[in-house]
């Protein structure tokens, strides 16, 4: 993910005083504590997993801004206003989108306990970070967990000019009996926005298909592409099929967006809220767990073992990539570009939370 | 789909007599009536929304052979093995696909209507057509309706060079309160083995990226790429993001081959049948019908309204092409192939049920 010209410039921090010092500040912003460990469990995942565009490189834009600047409330009302024995439909309250994310979830998973599956809608959030977090909730309880969430519009349809979706990520989470989870998390657009800042940041053109300029003309240049909100669907051009990343955008919309209430993507301009939807299926209402997990590691272990294509290849499962590089900055730590560095020791000084880089 | 020399040689028979002659000809094969007209039904609705490939073209092929050899039961004992108030594993009892999908989606759509939600994993069953069909049956009920199927190896997991994933396809429907309603039917690969029939049909290549030959080395050859068994994942290189496609077919794996214990896609080279998932979400359950229905016109407005990427081009919502293909076919007929026409020529022979073509 860096270059060795970086990698000299960047800072090391822990997880867990990173952590700490996003659950304090949060605090100072007046978050309820355990609102606020919740909050900052789940950015220092993203940046633990090395989904670094969601982690704490976002918090102060992200986040406290918008605490500061009252379109998130620190104290929401998160209220389930219509449910089954197996759904339910969640109003954040406009508070914190990992708090409300986390608390959906946690309906989900409480349904599937007794109805074997449960499905939350959720309207009235805000951003709530990585998709995945929410999905692997359901591991501990031998679930498969499922979220999305919808975004404002940067994606543009297949034939079309103009964003009319958000990047409108799934996650889908499934445990197994040894080794790492199985851990989907993606995007619908072919690259999420933080690819053009990676790219930006390595001085590096991104390939052609990835997305278009301001007015949709193909770019390689991470900087027009990430600002030009003309990204492609999954599949980057008719000819290879991106009707279907766009059609599993709008599923997600459908399902974030409109049953929620919330809105699908583009409408979130004028609401100026988002849409989650949280899924968990209980294996054992289906079959024994471990006839289940062991046939996950069957599985697991026929794609590893797949021929690679050339020398030096190797096929990995969903989730290799993400917990070897959690094992790797557990160990070394999370490495920050300077502008997070500043960005950090800002939020220190102006909200009196001291932290060491 | 046909040039104008094709269309020449092409016979157009219409859906009804086709759909008569489909359901006759399974009850001489010792189906009983009423699951004969399901087969039929879902059979010919493929054929009506233009997905040839798994209409009556394969009628002979799938399913009256697999009937007389042995491999699918006509008359098979399709049990509910374990059950909670959301979901349900079932048995199919190695009957046709297409009858065990359509009694395992109405045992989703059953439970949602008084769980929310309803989630069926079904084994023992085999090809079960157009994945659509099943999601759209949720639509009646006013529901979200979801179907998934696995499938034997032709998909190449990214870096890797054997197959290791069927196309493993992803059917939503959503209702709307006016047009069309919303059904994404995908295969998760860049594109399903139909498509390379169609264009070896007509003597064209296929595009770079969708598939290699038996190697792996990658063809336009649309024959060698059908039978090479390389098909690529949805994004079509690891640069275009292969790895999200291929980690949606692991998913439909583990929801329809996983969970319900008829083996991965892999898997299921030994045990010779197929996985489904179906689920259905009861919209009523999360908010007013009429609110949801409202928000998905404004959302389908939006969507068709884009502008477009160059003149000539028009942005659809995924099931526009099926529907309108749809009243094309009812009022013009379905058009055969003179192969296909051949082959029910032979059934009509074999099994004693006139056809006119």
């Amino acid at each position: 993910m860096t270059t060795e010209h970086q990698t000299a410039t960047m800072v090391y921090a822990s997880a867990d005083a990173l952590r700490e010092f996003a659950a304090q500040a949060l605090m100072r912003l007046d978050v309820p504590e355990e609102d606020a460990r919740i909050a900052a469990d789940i950015l220092l995942e993203s940046d633990l997993r090395g989904i670094d565009s969601h982690g704490i490189t976002r918090f102060e834009q992200f986040y406290v801004t918008g605490i500061q600047e009252g379109r998130i409330s620190p104290r929401p009302t998160i209220q389930t206003m219509s449910e089954a024995a197996a759904t339910a439909l969640v109003d954040g309250g406009g508070g914190l989108g990992m708090v409300v994310g986390y608390r959906a979830m946690q309906i989900a998973i409480d349904k599937a306990e007794t109805a074997g599956a449960g499905f939350v809608t959720v309207c009235n959030s805000r951003h709530f970070g990585i998709a995945g977090y929410y999905a692997t909730m359901a591991l501990d309880r031998n679930m498969i967990g499922l979220a999305m969430t919808n975004s404002g519009p940067s994606v543009v349809p297949t034939f079309g000019n103009e964003a009319r979706l958000g990047t409108n990520p799934i996650a889908l989470a499934a445990p197994v009996g040894r080794g790492t989870p199985f851990v989907l998390d993606m995007a619908t657009s072919t690259v999420a926005a933080g690819k053009f800042e990676v790219a930006a940041r390595k001085g590096l053109p991104v390939p052609p298909g990835w997305a278009g300029d301001e007015q949709g003309t193909p770019t390689t240049d991470p900087r027009l592409a990430r600002n030009g909100r003309h990204y492609s669907p999954l599949g980057g051009s008719p000819e290879m099929s991106s009707y279907k990343g766009y059609g599993l955008g709008v599923m997600v919309d459908i399902l974030c967006g409109v049953l929620s209430g919330a809105g699908s993507s583009r409408q979130l301009q004028q609401r100026g809220f988002v849409g989650h939807f949280f899924g968990a299926l209980n294996i054992e209402t289906f079959r024994p767990l471990a006839d289940f997990t062991a046939m996950m590691d069957d599985m697991h272990d026929d794609l590893r073992n797949t021929p690679p294509a050339a020398a030096g290849q190797r096929v990995l499962v969903p989730g290799d990539r993400e917990f070897a590089t959690k094992a790797e900055r557990l160990a070394k730590g999370i490495p920050l570009y300077p502008d997070t560095v500043e960005s950090l020791r800002r939020l220190s000084q102006s909200l009196g939370v001291p932290i060491e880089l």
